[in-house]
């Protein structure tokens, strides 16, 4: 039975196109235990009796290549001698790693939260203090050292659904209202909620292809089955109802349908969807009975002139009935949009219309955690309730925040127009988020060599492209392509000058490439 | 089938005594969408088709009793007039929440890697500048805000290593350890290796009863089977190798066992483990091929005179092969100990002697929630190398580490004598930790009162407990007990003056309710 779940789980991944590269070749080191001397133990937990899901599971984005990066690094450091200087991580959306500075006002408030000694220094501004004090009080014992109740602080929660309320003009329940290390962690908490099988079928979640890794991961964890739905590239990577349509009666036949996810702006594509797609997308959720995961971390990352954030919550509720019933969680978080502050893993689920047992279970599932980090929690207040006009820190932290979205703005029109300059390469409009997902067409007998070392050939070409120049992106297999295209995703995160060297290395490359492969 | 998983659950919480106060009817609210008017969509989600095992998690130590006292500090808060002002919360182990001072070096150290431009004020001592440029140096770009390496930093992994070797005096490697949002994360990340059903059978973890109800709440996610064993309170909640033995016969029934937990000191017991018993336990694991989960986050909780933290991995490996090559994983927390930073979720977990495929599916199997909280991690650096001899904040660092465990020392004498003076009550010693696990007699006519309450008489106990005089404990029933005993775990943490006040009231209501069920 467990094999028999490893090859469907292996077919899923196959149909996405992810590379199979292992995990255990790696540089953690091999040596087989089960070759001890005699006066061991011999080992308790080994890969024929481990967990069955937690090995097919795959996160291309921190995976193999990334390794290698590292291990270069390293190499670099040692005095190596290569074609680059050093490793550019273009393969994940870390803001500050490469080079944003992080907000003033932000880190002002979670310094004189955790210090309230400075609360009395006069270098802060008065609208930072006051944050903080509200922080505080809301601490048991006045003090971030505490656990907090597990769906985080009440009134950071109220904060939540006071920015979204006035982000939608819709009512925002602050019960309902989760606050989370990280949207990973949210994520996971609602997506746990499901039956793994119903009626003696696979409960499945329908996906984008490509799609974030994080939910193919936790799909393969939670023994779920995912369903991909392909995204229309040439139509920016829309979503297609017809496809949609297409995706869910296939898999019916080997799964129970229960849940859609949607990733807007996209991750790893770009796209920011209209009103009218969002709009299709509900009502072909409430037709199948399917609960919406709507992952809106980068609603503050819009780009293109004509390109504005709806929330699927918004648009449901304008909808009116039957639609502004339907179940959603929606995520968003401190890591990106104009804050970026991934490591302080600060995050809110806003969960609505929840049949109120099945909520019930939920804030009890999480209890068992005791609360998310509450300085990650504290950021979360900072970006849900920032400095308003008039108010001592406001200028400041608007100069800082318009700086890096139109400095963000610049580099995705940036990496766009250079990978669309390039022979073989097209790229849509990186519309929001922090990601190009260009398509590239590859000689076939690149294809060939990719197919006879047993990778996707976007896997081949990113471990070449990271060999030679240092520049480590992410190949399209680690998120799903359409069988037979080629992609991979590279952030829009290097500094301009950077960004701007990076892409001209990009392209000396690939000219090489094709030449080697011609 | 899901009807058949979840009777054995309740079998087995039904052996440990859990109470079955239902999560479902608490403030959170009721009324059954299923009634909802004909426009609506059906709910997707509901206790019928969600995730059972989700269902048949309990957690007591954030249960219904908690719920409930949260509630009567709103209606305090909105003038209900009661027989006491506070709710005293000895339920969980919150250290700050109950007046505990956080460590200065500590608050510093972070406000410095939160706000570095800090790194100038002169007022900050130079080993805190120092700390601080470490931890910095040690993060992408330099921030906070960057996302770390899935298991954390490399030089506080290598700082916790020289922490465990300069403790036991045996060689620690620093990719052994993981970095993690709380132990509760470690934990979790381990126990999830282990797979559900091995040889038609569900595999079983061993945990002492009483136990931390993670651990039953972690199996009961997982679908793991929880083999309970009894401490044996006569020898002050020591582990006996008779029941261990007994309770793995009888297990072995209908499970296969896998693995151990050892909480030491105790969790909500109170013991430390001499050397001897730990020996024994290792011998017994090494014997059935057990891994060992060693929950050691209150290594620096010890009070009494004669007692002494022995790691598991150090008596492991001084006792040679083949016990120095077994499997195991080690516990350790920010929360706990002196420092009692909660609410910062920093831990780390060592794991030794994994084959090496298994741990690289470990390190994998973490990467998809990206990284802990960089501020818990840079907890952990000042725990695992605080201010040493001779440097500027040695002093105040000792001062304010010596005057906690020195006082809780006083708590944990005071709570083990007040109680044994309470007429059928008997207290163990606490030698550590930061709990005392009282054994009560109850009238037959309480005992009957519960029963036809369905409630477990311990549970019933500490509800009526919380209603007259606020104070907020945890019943034996969430931890697991001997059939017929009745016991309630308390913190010792209410600062000294609030304990004197909260143990006199706890023996005037106890008298109350004698002569109420006289």
């Amino acid at each position: 039975m467990n094999g028999t779940r490893l090859v469907r789980l292996k077919d899923v991944l196959g149909r996405m196109g992810a590379s199979r590269v292992s995990w255990s070749v790696t540089s953690i080191g091999k040596g087989s235990s089960r070759n001890m001397s005699g006066d061991s133990c011999e080992k308790c937990l080994t890969l024929d009796n481990m967990n069955p899901h937690i090995k097919v599971m795959e996160y291309a984005v921190r995976g193999p290549l990334v390794i290698r990066a590292g291990e270069i690094e390293n190499e670099l450091k040692n005095g190596a001698q290569k074609p680059f200087k050093e490793v550019i991580k273009a393969n994940i959306g870390d803001c500050h790693a490469m080079g944003q500075k992080p907000l003033t006002f932000l880190r002002q408030v979670l310094a004189l939260v955790t210090l309230p000694e400075l609360l009395n220094d006069p270098r802060f501004p008065d609208d930072v203090k006051e944050r903080a004090k509200i922080i505080l009080a809301g601490c048991r014992g006045g003090s971030v050292g505490s656990y907090t109740d597990s769906p985080g602080i009440e009134v950071i929660r109220r904060q939540a659904a006071a920015y979204i309320e006035e982000r939608d003009g819709v009512p925002s329940n602050w019960q309902d209202i989760i606050l989370s290390a990280g949207a990973s962690d949210g994520i996971k908490s609602v997506l746990k909620l499901l039956k793994a099988r119903v009626g003696g079928q696979k409960a499945g979640i329908m996906i984008p292809i490509p799609q974030y890794p994080l939910y193919s991961a936790s799909i393969a964890e939670f023994n779920l089955h995912a369903i991909g739905y392909y995204l229309n590239e040439e139509k920016n990577w829309s979503l297609d109802l017809d496809e949609l349509v297409r995706s869910l009666k296939e898999a019916k036949d080997h799964c129970n349908p229960r849940g859609i996810v949607i990733i807007n702006p996209g991750n790893p594509t770009g796209q920011v969807l209209t009103r009218e797609n969002i709009e299709t997308i509900i009502k072909f959720a409430c037709e199948e009975k399917l609960f919406i995961f709507a992952d809106e971390v980068y609603q503050h990352n819009i780009y293109a002139p004509n390109s504005k954030f709806h929330s699927f919550k918004k648009v449901m509720s304008e909808m009116g009935a039957p639609y502004c019933n339907m179940e959603l969680a929606s995520f968003m978080s401190c890591s990106k949009g104009y804050m970026g502050e991934c490591g302080l893993r600060g995050a809110y689920s806003e969960v609505v219309n929840l049949d109120p047992d099945v909520k019930a279970m939920l804030m009890k599932s999480i209890s068992a955690m005791l609360c998310p980090t509450v300085l990650g929690q504290a950021a979360l207040s900072c970006v849900v309730n920032p400095p308003r006009p008039g108010e001592p820190s406001y200028e400041l932290y608007m100069e800082e925040r318009c700086g890096v979205l139109d400095s963000l703005k610049l580099r995705a029109k940036m990496v766009e127009e250079t990978f669309n300059s390039i022979p073989g390469f097209s790229c849509q409009v990186v519309q929001g988020a922090m990601y190009a997902f260009p398509k590239m067409e590859l000689p076939a007998k690149a294809i060939e060599a990719a197919k006879a070392k047993k990778q996707d050939p976007s896997t081949m070409y990113a471990f070449e492209l990271l060999e030679s120049t240092g520049i480590c992106i992410v190949p399209g297999a680690g998120f799903g392509q359409k069988a037979g295209t080629y992609h991979f995703r590279t952030t829009i995160l290097p500094q301009p000058d950077k960004l701007r060297a990076m892409l001209d290395k990009f392209r000396e490359f690939h000219l090489t490439f094709l030449q080697k492969y011609s």
